[in-house]
């Protein structure tokens, strides 16, 4: 527990109170894995959602931004295997239909039903084994199994991903969990990133989407893996109040301390997320210090953490500081290239622009590391970040020129 | 000869006439490779010049962008093996004293002298060796031997880039020549591009600035391998007017021509730097079509051009519109998707923003091709633009990775 009173809990999403999921195999993906999910509450949830901004968007992103407006929702039922994109009227109206029969199956109205799908772009959904799936889902689920929804949403994730926190409120305690799909394909496809998160916490839904933007902001928004924005990313969180205690109000004691709790959850599941990136080998922390804005700061960390040869450096576990500064330079952001200082793990290779004069062995020790701080301070400001990015390795050509 | 009269010719910069070009290894590279190449003309020319625009200059940059305001130059001194980047006061005292030494030793004016530098960001310029290098350059000169100019601005390039052409203006001849290098690294390091261009053409110097920056536009600034711009990049012309024809005139007959011409000696040069790209085994051209403007048709063309998914999807031979389209939609132009259609080597693959109903056998063909014509197709306007990048393979990363 930190000192805030928030404790990391086992048992990811279904840690929460009232919060049933189940995962399983209805045939999409063709190896024989898991990949529909079924994430139920028992009672009508405040909900709310964070969804790509790519201008494509996948039909369960658009029809989520319809229904997700009314701030209310139940179920959420998702698909790996493929990402229902691009596949025009017929795409909209088979996702649509996937909700409807998840509604009619469950008995709850079909707009708490929330959809999301993940895979191949271009290839319409196979509805008739998403509807024997659901027909599965509901009978697991009314057998008391609730396992397998982690793993029926990944993709070529090697591991699934999952996180949950206890929070005291008083006298009660609220809990938040949730679980998430990284940057990985069944077939060649857009690296997508999706998280289901839910919380036994009573809170109204505006306050539920402050929460939830603000965790998004410095969690999934905070991370890249190959700088590529997909077509079906989203957030989505179920607040359903079953938790022994009262609603937060916004200007209580208690909602930041929810907020906190959000935040970690997030942050964890965009670790992950990145640490299983395609063919990742090492989880690079890219810390931009001392610039004018917040703004300015991530657009300086997010162009190091895409750059291709910054991050073939990291596999190569080479330095080379000159593809950092050159990074920075193009990124569009003013600074004075004779104030920047560079670190490894708290070791200065760069000072006011120039090498430094620094220890090499100690530097070749920290790049064998499988997570490298690298912070770049730009000695003009107050303002600091963080972007998680991974390094790139023949894997991740592998990954995405060999899958056909 | 093409219609208008242009026509191919060899001897790349050196057909220019009273163009002397020469190239030596003066021991910046520690592999015996050339590394120090001098472009000199007899008599004093028009200068122009663009040079990149990341924020963190090489001193090299710095220095030209000062000196070519004049609009006049009489030599290039390049070295590569050492970018002379980010090495502060001492870094640009370098580059001037080498300038210095040039001028002395030719018996030119010191303001006439243009230096360029690429290789190894971070390290101090070895001026002595350059010294040393200078006068064996001049002695080859004047000895009669004009080979090794191209190669000695080379890194990990693996092919010397030349191209020249002649064009026939009234009763006489102009020749615009140039040498290009690519991305590539002597040690870990930014991919960098140099380009010298000379004509023997007499023309004004703010018309010589034009020509040159609707070239640069059209050639060097629509390629791209890895996204990453460099602290190095400069393209440099030198126009001596030692041609058997009168200057040109703003709105003569003749200025198109030397337009015409030195956009195709450009486009020839930047042609050469994509396909040899660090690791390309491709050429893929980015064409983007009906557009609402020629901006938004680049920055379509560039977002598709730079993904690594499009990338590796090339290099591995695979059919894969959803990274195209997904990147198009991430790239921040509004569209409409449901209006897209995609064309490999003029076979529609997409239509209307779904699978269009092609050929898989044509398909696998045209993928196996070195060079590719990929068009997206906006209809929405009527501006086109093309992108040449090549394709993202294991040598990338292998080279970039392993280096040290």
């Amino acid at each position: 527990m930190n000192s805030s009173g928030i404790k990391k809990i086992s048992g990811g999403i279904n840690a929460v109170k009232g919060i049933k999921t189940v995962g399983i195999s209805c045939g999409i993906k063709t190896n024989g894995k898991k990949d529909l999910a079924l994430i139920l509450s028992e009672t009508i949830a405040t909900a709310a959602g964070t969804f790509t901004t790519n201008r494509l968007k996948a039909a369960c992103v658009t029809e989520n931004q319809k229904r997700i407006k009314r701030g209310l929702g139940q179920v959420i039922i998702a698909n790996s295997g493929n990402a229902n994109t691009s596949t025009g009227k017929r795409g909209l109206e088979d996702t649509k239909e996937v909700a409807a029969f998840t509604a009619e199956n469950l008995n709850i109205p079909e707009e708490l039903v929330l959809t999301a799908s993940t895979g191949i772009i271009g290839k319409p959904l196979d509805v008739g084994k998403i509807k024997n799936g659901i027909k599965k889902l509901i009978s697991k689920i009314n057998s008391g199994d609730f396992s397998g929804a982690s793993d029926a949403i990944l993709t070529t994730d090697t591991f699934a991903k999952e996180s949950a926190v206890e929070i005291k409120i008083g006298e009660g305690k609220i809990r938040i969990g949730g679980i998430a799909k990284g940057a990985g394909m069944v077939a060649p496809n857009m690296a997508t990133m999706l998280a289901f998160i839910a919380t036994d916490a009573k809170i109204r839904k505006d306050l539920l989407k402050k929460a939830l933007h603000e965790a998004v902001t410095d969690s999934f928004n905070m991370i890249t893996i190959d700088g590529c924005m997909s077509t079906n990313d989203m957030v989505l969180i179920l607040a359903n109040g079953m938790a022994d205690c009262g609603e937060f109000k916004a200007k209580s004691r208690e909602f930041p301390l929810f907020q906190e709790g959000l935040k970690l959850v997030a942050k964890e599941l965009a670790k992950m997320i990145v640490v299983d990136g395609e063919g990742a080998t090492k989880l690079i922390r890219v810390k931009v210090s001392k610039a004018r804005s917040k703004k300015a700061a991530k657009t300086c960390a997010m162009a190091i953490a895409n750059s291709n040869l910054v991050k073939t450096a990291f596999f190569g576990e080479i330095m080379n500081w000159g593809r950092i500064v050159a990074a920075l330079g193009a990124s569009g952001i003013e600074f004075s290239p004779e104030k920047v200082c560079i670190f490894y793990d708290g070791e200065k290779i760069v000072e006011n622009g120039c090498a430094a004069n620094f220890n090499k062995n100690k530097i070749q020790k920290i790049l064998k590391k499988k997570e490298i701080i690298l912070e770049v301070c730009l000695n003009q400001g107050k303002n600091n970040t963080t972007v998680l990015t991974s390094d790139l390795s023949y894997e991740y050509v592998k990954i995405n020129a060999l899958y056909s």
